[in-house]
């Protein structure tokens, strides 16, 4: 199939983009594409593609920006209930401590997780995937965390293989049975640190190997925080995960600076993930390795506060950004990377063209996909989007709106509805 | 029709609610609904109503809400060309004045506004509606003012009556010929007056008898600001449209505080917008008037400035306040009525109950429609959204995302697709 004709194709082409590099599109006016089966197999002007490919099957793209999929490499789709009543309490004024005590908090989400069954699970995270995926996210990662026992996180686990083998959304699963410290623990951190450590983690090696031998291994994350594993303890978790083989991710400085994500770098895990309160060191540090930082915008906005991740510090420092939404049902039930990019280019200072990089390629940097995914070149994955905008600074410039006409997945078209029709 | 089986049916009757009053939802579980023709004919419990109207056609609600679609009481919805250029250049850091030399802000609005044809202007501008009635708008306010000289505000005007009478979104027309100082009298903004005073308003208001016989006279703006029309040439402008019979909006204290809201509220505006530097005096003013305080947290998120409505402070000096989007080219291009009330939760310290009311019942009274639409009741218009949610306070909690499952406008029955089907 040739899609041609598109006012701009941004391919995103070289790689992973570190620092002030940040925001090379490679544009090409009037651009073209040809895809066959799974795969792109050439990328440039509609002329030479069509002078080329004379008797190919067509997509028309007039007017629209074609671009790679976007990736969201930071996402907690996965849970059980939601927590609508205390978003209302917060904005009454009662105190975290009050809706703590009134059953709210991250600990209500992981008590209706345990209770769910695996299929109340898969139908309440499905409609979740399919707004990421309307609104173009064709990679995700998805994490578990709501679980905080063993055959929680294990139905956890299941639940996104078996989603992520439906498609058409594509998910790069994390192990997050260090999300926090579960009720049953909490005068035992330690405890359960060992926990997941000596328990969890071996047993998940095993689980992954029976149940998705040809996956690669899922990612393992610690949420590294006062509030829930100290650096320690952080460190214990992750060492043990990289002896077993598991790549590696971290939570650090959404709210306190402890020091993770320079452990992130020494351990050389594949992203450092928040990074609002980083100090000048982690950032140096991030700046001169691979470990991608990945800047969630939507939390600070959920939560209404000031700060967000200090990016300009971070291409300065020659850092590899991306963009996540960090979709969870406490701090930003939020499914859109385009609105990411739209926070994005106004709390982080970024232009469109960064921000598109940092949810596309570098995003697939941070789950270790860019190699298949996150940019539009020759042998890649066919994941694209075709926009209904004539200009990528469409994105970023307008929000609370989907600007995704089509999601190509896998070769795949398929439309997106942004309208409505007569039915009665 | 009878709408059945709500899990939550949102009232929202008794009128517009003022001050702290704001938040009444009149919230029926297992509500219904029956509509005929174009008309609201009883609301209820589910039970009562099926027993009342045993053969009515029926519509399954089961697990959603039910509400009054959205009325969005200021748009400037009809313009030409777009800024997403500028949008890149700000990011960029380059200074406003840069941006007016290089061909930026409104004036570049106007000169492709000037320069479109009527067809363009009706092209380009349906498909911003379509995105604001699939989010659930069902009425909106839509503001001429890109012209800035006769023929083309008289353009707009008849493009908008154009897009009224097509539908199903309903309009509320305002001329706003004194949006800004255009290029040919930058300077003498007072010949600009004299010409919108003494030649524009009595051509409106011949004009208008003629083409719309049977619709009410359209409101008259004007944006009252340091930059633009300053308070003496905006009470010149306003009070010719009073003695002319036309009913009154502002644009009062986004940047600056000049007293526009206290002249709203002396010359019994039906609305005074935007209210971010708002005095105390002016907001004491407002709390005592008729005059609805119409919020436009779009426009400083759009800009990313700190500084919101200080709407606390309006509801308590006993204000009616609204919610809009300003939904423009310049500072804020969003359709969604639903983003700006998770705006509103967050930067307005709203709560959901409170921002939805401020979004319908309200809103509607800041156009002059609370007797028609607004809110379900008997011999309303049948105006109403099915969310695809249990419960109202999904609205600001979710964010970047569309909840409207169905619009119903005027008794018909429109679904909206949140979703994608594969076409290859």
């Amino acid at each position: 199939m040739l899609i041609h004709s598109a006012a701009q194709l941004l391919t995103l082409s070289g790689g992973p983009q570190r620092g002030r590099a940040l925001g090379t599109l490679g544009v090409i006016e009037n651009g073209a594409a040809l895809i066959r089966d799974e795969k792109i197999v050439a990328v440039g002007s509609t002329d030479e593609l069509r002078a080329a490919y004379p008797d190919e099957p067509s997509l028309d793209t007039s007017g629209c920006v074609v671009m790679p999929g976007f990736v969201d490499p930071h996402t907690h789709v996965i849970w059980g209930g939601d927590r609508a009543a205390e978003f209302e309490m917060r904005l009454e004024g009662k105190h975290y401590l009050d809706i703590l005590a009134a059953g709210g908090g991250i600990l209500s989400t992981v008590r209706a997780t345990r209770t769910a069954s695996i299929e109340t699970l898969i139908a309440q995270t499905r409609p979740r995937l399919l707004r990421m995926f309307a609104t173009g996210t064709t990679t995700a990662e998805a994490k578990t965390g709501y679980g905080l026992q063993t055959a929680t996180e294990l139905r956890l686990l299941k639940a996104l293989l078996t989603l992520d083998n439906e498609g058409p959304l594509e998910l790069a699963i994390t192990f997050l049975g260090a999300h926090a410290i579960p009720p049953e623990y909490k005068d035992d951190p330690q405890g359960y640190t060992d926990l997941v450590s000596k328990t969890m983690l071996p047993i998940l090696s095993q689980w992954w190997q029976t149940h998705a031998p040809r996956l690669p291994f899922p990612f393992v994350d610690v949420f590294c925080e006062n509030k829930a594993f100290n650096l320690a303890q952080s460190r214990r978790i992750l060492e043990k995960a990289k002896a077993l083989g598991f790549p590696l991710k971290i939570h650090a400085d959404e709210f306190d600076n402890i020091g993770g994500a320079s452990l992130a770098v020494e351990l050389e895990a594949v992203s450092a993930d928040h990074l609002v309160r980083t100090s000048q060191v982690d950032i140096a540090a991030l700046g001169k390795s691979e470990t991608v930082a990945v800047s969630l915008p939507c939390t600070p906005f959920g939560l209404a506060e000031r700060d967000y991740t200090p990016a300009q510090e971070i291409l300065d420092a020659g850092g590899i950004l991306a963009l996540a939404t960090d979709c969870n049902p406490g701090t930003a039930w939020c499914e859109s990377m385009q609105f990411a990019i739209a926070l994005a280019c106004r709390y982080l200072k970024l232009t469109p063209a960064q921000a598109i990089a940092a949810a596309t390629i570098n995003a697939a940097h941070a789950i270790r996909r860019a190699n298949v995914i996150g940019s539009l070149e020759p042998g890649k994955q066919a994941d694209l989007l075709v926009l209904s905008v004539p200009d990528y600074r469409h994105l970023g410039y307008r929000f609370g709106t989907n600007l995704v006409k089509q999601v190509v997945k896998c070769g795949r078209v398929y439309s997106v509805d942004v309208g409505y029709y007569r039915t009665a």
